[in-house]
């Protein structure tokens, strides 16, 4: 495959990308839903994939199927998009697809229209070099609900099963890093989303009467200083228990990743780290957490103000690894508080929990996307047996068996879910070259 | 005294109190400052009183005296009110003294025009009886800036003792119990209100990062934490070594309290109570405490959002009993924080810290105070060796060395700093008589 041999379809993806960002298929707000699965479908039919869809909660999930060959891929993709707001950080329309300094920008150009469209320039590619026949079994499907927790997925694949079955899933996202190299995460963390709430009176109290009744915030504060120790690892009785050892491949895997997180700490301008040097990639992959996501109650404005407050709240999320069970959590969570006699702390579910999901280093498919990733972008891959994100990856990989890989054309400053979301045009190009080496290796593997 | 005999100065007094109910002297607003102190000395310089204005950082302090006699009496008021906002809750307009079913209700109809007004009476009360002399020396502070901190009130304080000497000081507030009983107060809490604050990073992070970058609010809640125990006890290494030790008589005095705090439970639906029952009016009075007034940071909105956020703040107020000093506990909550490893905290001093104070109960001036309710009300007097709450008691308390008591006309619904700020009609003719009773006992002790 020569870089002219691309040419045509990378340019042919970059338009249909243009054409599905013009399209604000915002899940959270409800718009555009079914036009963009319309030209999403389109797009497919045109390639000579069946499509069918299923109705979803809240926008319809695509079901594709082409190609005849040995093996069988599956692709997971969402066409939806996050809010586009705050409008005015904007340097260029949202939803046009806009290119600066080898840089384009627009909602959803990374995530996750512009995944979808290198990979379906990679399948055109492939065919064009196959006589127009797709040497292997293409499945995909495309949901609209990612962005708002992937509500329906859970159903649809187990519904769908029949349709999905597959030697491996592409997942729907996936990064380069700054040095250039195809970063293939292997699983995801689970995520469970809460509230814990405290009431210790029907109205606020002057704060003098401290002295005999006890305060909401400071109960709050009990509670979460016993999840978690200062070096930042849980400490509900019973929550690690089902934490799986790592295997020796995955052990091996998160050695090799390069860098401590120094990068993600001066973007940020991180002045608490929990972790640095070798312990970085092990806890951000392989451990699970509790973050603190906001905390609420009484006065917070200006100067003080002498009151006792009736009532307060605090979000978090865990951030669960294989094999730990969010409803399971909750329930040691719950006799966690109760037993320290907090039991008056209210605990409430904010979204639905998404399980953890992890596939092993050394499975085949791991080791094709590995070799599809070292040939198309030149360079030895990064392989992380986890990200520390969460998504719906559990209904494919464990619920289907299908092992799973993320692999994609996100880039570090590619300001996914903010404004100026972008990808590198060379990028692009890079994840149709991956989708067409990895095609091409599952319909003929090397002897 | 017969009742006759006090109704004419009751009445008189009521009208002082309609006329300076309808100044809405504001001090955090800076309303009517000057013109409520001019009201106010015009009805001083009326029965005899020499009045000389000293300049304070919001509003004048007036310093009065009129009288000859064996005994100094200091009296200390203040002609400010809090806002009247929110000024839809109002059943009447809140600078218009309103009588219904007994009660009077205006913004200042107890905090504090009331209390003035009853004394003004109380006074006008004893001269008439004295044909027209008064015959002890009294002598009165009168600020503007009670209600913002009293920021001028200790410097004053000090630069003119020579004019504030006396043998005991009536504090400017007091209460009728539900029971009928007069509540003396014999100390305030000292109070020091801070905010901690926390920062991890110079931005919001995605909350996957929580594996490997600490949590403000969660390093937030392990120093609110460390601050008590679960039963209210503040666990700062050395912040108890400067508590005194109780007399004989404050213990016996807090034994006599009635009742366990039942009222105000229901009052306020308390369902997380400290201390019912023997402990209550102890911890209430006695113990120093903490509270958290409010805590603020990262997403506070509807649902979830899985964000790790950069920094979160924590207002606390610490209420302090003699002889702690709130510069010291500073220190020592500093130390503490830094112990711990919480050395990023930082520590912001939201107001001028209040000094605790408190007068024994075996005092004289004290048992004068008991004698005058007792005869005035008709019934024995609750004695308080401390309020649970704060004010600036300490320059006159621990500088001048004059014994305080509080002693006044409040009530349990007086709504005080809240719409419907009132008074019981009943209660201010209660008021006066505990004056004249007061006055003539300073004025000639029984033998």
């Amino acid at each position: 495959m020569t870089p002219t041999d691309l040419t045509v379809h990378i340019e042919r993806g970059l338009s249909d990308l243009r054409d599905l960002v013009t399209l604000p298929s915002v899940s959270a707000q409800g718009r555009m839903l079914p036009e963009t699965a319309a030209a999403v479908r389109t797009l497919l039919e045109a390639e000579g994939f069946t499509v069918h869809e299923v109705p979803g909660d809240v926008a319809p999930v695509l079901i594709a199927e082409a190609g005849e060959g040995p093996a069988t891929l599956l692709i997971y993709n969402h066409y939806d998009v996050q809010p586009e707001d705050p409008l005015a950080l904007w340097d260029s329309p949202p939803f046009e697809l806009t290119e600066r300094d080898g840089r384009l920008y627009g909602r959803g150009a990374s995530d996750d229209k512009g995944e979808f469209a290198s990979r379906l320039a990679a399948v055109r590619a492939v065919k064009a070099r196959h006589g127009g026949r797709l040497p292997l079994r293409v499945r995909w499907l495309i949901e609209g609900e990612e962005e708002v927790g992937s509500p329906s997925l859970d159903r649809v694949v187990r519904e769908q099963a029949e349709h999905l079955h597959a030697d491996g899933c592409w997942w729907e996202f996936g990064a380069i890093d700054p040095e250039g190299r195809p970063v293939l995460s292997l699983g995801l963390k689970g995520v469970m989303c809460l509230e814990l709430r405290c009431r210790v009176a029907a109205s606020d109290l002057h704060s003098s009467l401290g002295a005999v009744v006890d305060n909401p915030l400071y109960r709050l504060a009990r509670a979460v200083t016993s999840l978690r120790d200062e070096a930042g690892r849980l400490t509900i009785p019973g929550v690690l228990d089902d934490v799986r050892a790592s295997s020796g491949a995955d052990r091996a895997a998160v050695a090799q990743i390069p860098g401590d997180g120094q990068a993600m700490r001066d973007t940020y301008g991180v002045t608490r780290p929990l972790a640095a040097g070798a312990g970085y990639h092990d806890r951000l992959g392989l451990m699970p957490v509790v973050n603190v996501n906001g905390w609420g109650g009484g006065y917070q404005g200006e100067g003080s103000k002498t009151v006792l407050p009736a009532e307060g709240f605090v979000k978090l999320d865990f951030r669960l690894v294989p094999d730990q069970d969010p409803a399971h959590v909750l329930e040691l969570l719950r006799a966690h508080l109760d037993a320290q006699g907090l039991d008056d702390i209210e605990i409430v579910e904010l979204e639905a929990h998404q399980r953890p999901a992890r596939t092993d280093a050394a499975h085949p498919f791991v080791q094709a996307c590995v070799a599809a990733a070292r040939e198309a972008h030149g360079t030895e891959p990064v392989v992380q047996p986890s990200s520390g994100a969460s998504g719906p990856m559990y209904p494919f990989q464990a619920a289907l068996g299908v092992p799973c890989v993320a692999a994609g054309i996100g880039n570090a400053g590619g300001r996914v879910h903010a404004p100026n979301e972008n990808i590198l045009r060379g990028h692009f190009a890079r994840g149709v070259a991956f989708g067409v080496a990895l095609l091409e290796r599952l319909a003929a593997p090397p002897a």
